[in-house]
This record gives C-alpha cells, structure tokens and sequence, in this order.
C-alpha cells in the first residue's frame, strides 16, 4: 500500500555535478533540455524533463524526468516527479507558501492536461516552457490530452507566470531525435 | 531521490475488510464515500477518495484517498494514489492493455484539473462519479481548476464510459461535514 518513485542512476549523478545556482533562463532550459535527451537515449523514460529552480536567484531545486514505464505509474511524468522531489526536498506540499521564494518549473514543452493541473496545485509562481504549439504530437505522437482553451488565461488568474519559447528549436531537436529512434510511445486509449 | 506515498494504517485496515467482490456500482461508490469521510474525520487528508474496480464483475483492485498534506505532496490526489497504486498491484502503466478487463475508477465527486488529466493517462475505461456540479467547490471552497468545457465529450472521445451522479447526496453530506468541521483547506495560488 505505498507508491514509490525514483529517478534513474544517470540523473542522481548528473544532477551533483550541477552548479548550485544557475542565472540565467536559458541556461536552466538548456540543463532540461539536455536531461530530456539523456533520458530517452539511456532508455530509462520519454524525452521530457522539468526543473524547479528559485527563480530570482536560479538556485536549483532538483530536475525530474518522465518515469512512466520504468515505474508502471502513468502519472510518472516529469513535471510530477519534479514538483514532488522539490517539495519532499523542501518539505512542504506548497511551493508557494508564506515566507517562500518564488519558485519556477521550467519545462521542455507546455504541460499535458494533467501537469497543467499539477503546476496550479503545486504552489509553482512562475513557469517557463519551450514551446506550446502542436508540434510536439504532431513529432511524437505523445497525446497531450485537452488543453484547456484558457490555460495560460487561468494561470495568470492564479498569479502564476507564463514563460513560452525559450530554446525551442533545440527542445524540437530532442522531439526529432526521439522520433526517429523508434522509441516506445506509450499512449492510453485513444478511442472506443 | 524518490518520492513515497503511503496510505493511511487505517485505510489498510479498512481495504483488509472489504468483500473482494462489490457487484453494484452504488454499493462500490458507497465504500468510496465511507472511505473520504474516514480520511478527514481520521485527520489523514482531505474529503476524497477514488476506487479502482473491474468494472464488469466488481472485483475490487484498491481505493485510495486524499494525502496531500500528509505525503507533502501536491499531486497525491485520492484519484492519483488509487490509479497509481492498482497500477503498481497489476504490474502496469497502462490499466487499459491488452487483455485486461475493463477498469473502472469510482469517485466521490468530478475529478479535478489535473486528476482528469490522470484518468486519460491511466488506462481506466469507465468513470462513475457521485456529482460533477459546483457544489463540491461551493461547499468545501477547494479549487477544482479549469476544466475542460467539453470534459465529457473528451473522456468519449477516447473511449472512456462517464456515469455521472452515483448517490450524490451521500456524497455531499460528506463535504458538508467537511465544511462544518473546521478542516485545512490547502489551495494553493489563488490570484496574483
């Protein structure tokens, strides 16, 4: 009656030879960008990865990856298993409470429709992403599922700030080389 | 570098003491209600609870329930622990493979922004939920978030059954008690 979820070997040690603090945005898309690659070429899950990181200072939190398969848990996904390292690491189950920095989720792609909700609940102040348009499925084939068609509307609402565009084409290049490996693309049900 | 999810000791009692099979759906969205009521009054999280079942034959895989504040963690939704629990009891990422039965998450109300997302994502087959109205946030004031204006369409889309108002006002008693008892409600962000 317990779920665990853990981060592959490869990332536990990428993760310590990072600098502590890295200033600047692009940078920080780089670093995830970069982890979205590893993770699919060591076949430890999809090529998506999600960094939390203060946004002010670019201290680094932690950055997690999709764990889907590896974990036989769909709701594994990078941005989960960010938000929820950084919040055991910090120690609370609201990113945003009083007395906290402003922290960021950077993401190599807009959020599917259950990480969009997860973003809203976690606290996160700011997120930065590479992109949101189609070409992610139109790549992949990855189902994002139903974006609502407010959602950066209702993150403003929420005081959350929206990021769009950083490194995208380099964020693309991992969507390309991930297609053309062949990997799996593990979709649910996709109709009756 | 891992994230665990524990449910409640007695939750695990509870589940010990269930009938393996639950052949009528009220009688299953009944243990569900039982269990989100168990789960605040107990003080081990939030109102909530979702129940995994085959959906033909009611044999009962697991219910799960709300434990946000318990685990810090965000994303441990009773919808997210109970998908993610009977997908690890079953050995799979993917409750609607090929070969499986037909699996059914049983709710005590609509799923929230990001659960929604998790159902799509699970595999299940067929949604049975106690309400899906404005009551639940009117009631307990938790945030539900944005959802999709076509939520139901979506789920047919991908072959996903709703049966929406399964003993809804044994559900909202619930929330009524809820709202009466001078529990935690933790939203997160609510405005900038």
């Amino acid at each position: 009656m317990e779920i665990t979820l853990t981060m592959p070997d490869w990332a536990v040690t990428e993760l310590q030879r990072l600098p502590a603090v890295i200033p600047s945005l692009e940078d920080r898309m780089a670093e995830v960008i970069r982890f979205s690659r590893l993770n699919f070429e060591n076949g430890t899950g999809g090529p998506f990865a999600a960094g939390v990181f203060e946004r002010n200072t670019g201290r680094l939190v932690v950055i997690g990856v999709n764990r889907v398969v590896a974990s036989n848990c769909s709701s594994a996904h990078a941005e989960v298993m960010a938000l929820s390292l950084a919040q055991k690491l910090l120690g609370t189950y609201d990113l945003g409470g009083p007395g906290m920095p402003v922290y960021q989720l950077v993401v190599n792609w807009r959020p599917c429709a259950m990480c969009y909700g997860a973003v809203l609940w976690s606290g996160i102040r700011s997120l930065a992403i590479a992109g949101s348009g189609p070409e992610l499925e139109a790549i992949t084939g990855f189902d994002e599922g139903p974006i609502h068609p407010e959602w950066d509307k209702e993150l403003a609402r929420r005081g959350i700030e929206l990021i769009d565009s950083v490194l995208t084409e380099d964020a693309l290049r991992v969507y390309r080389d991930f297609a053309a490996s062949g990997s799996l693309v593990y979709n649910s049900r996709q109709g009756g």
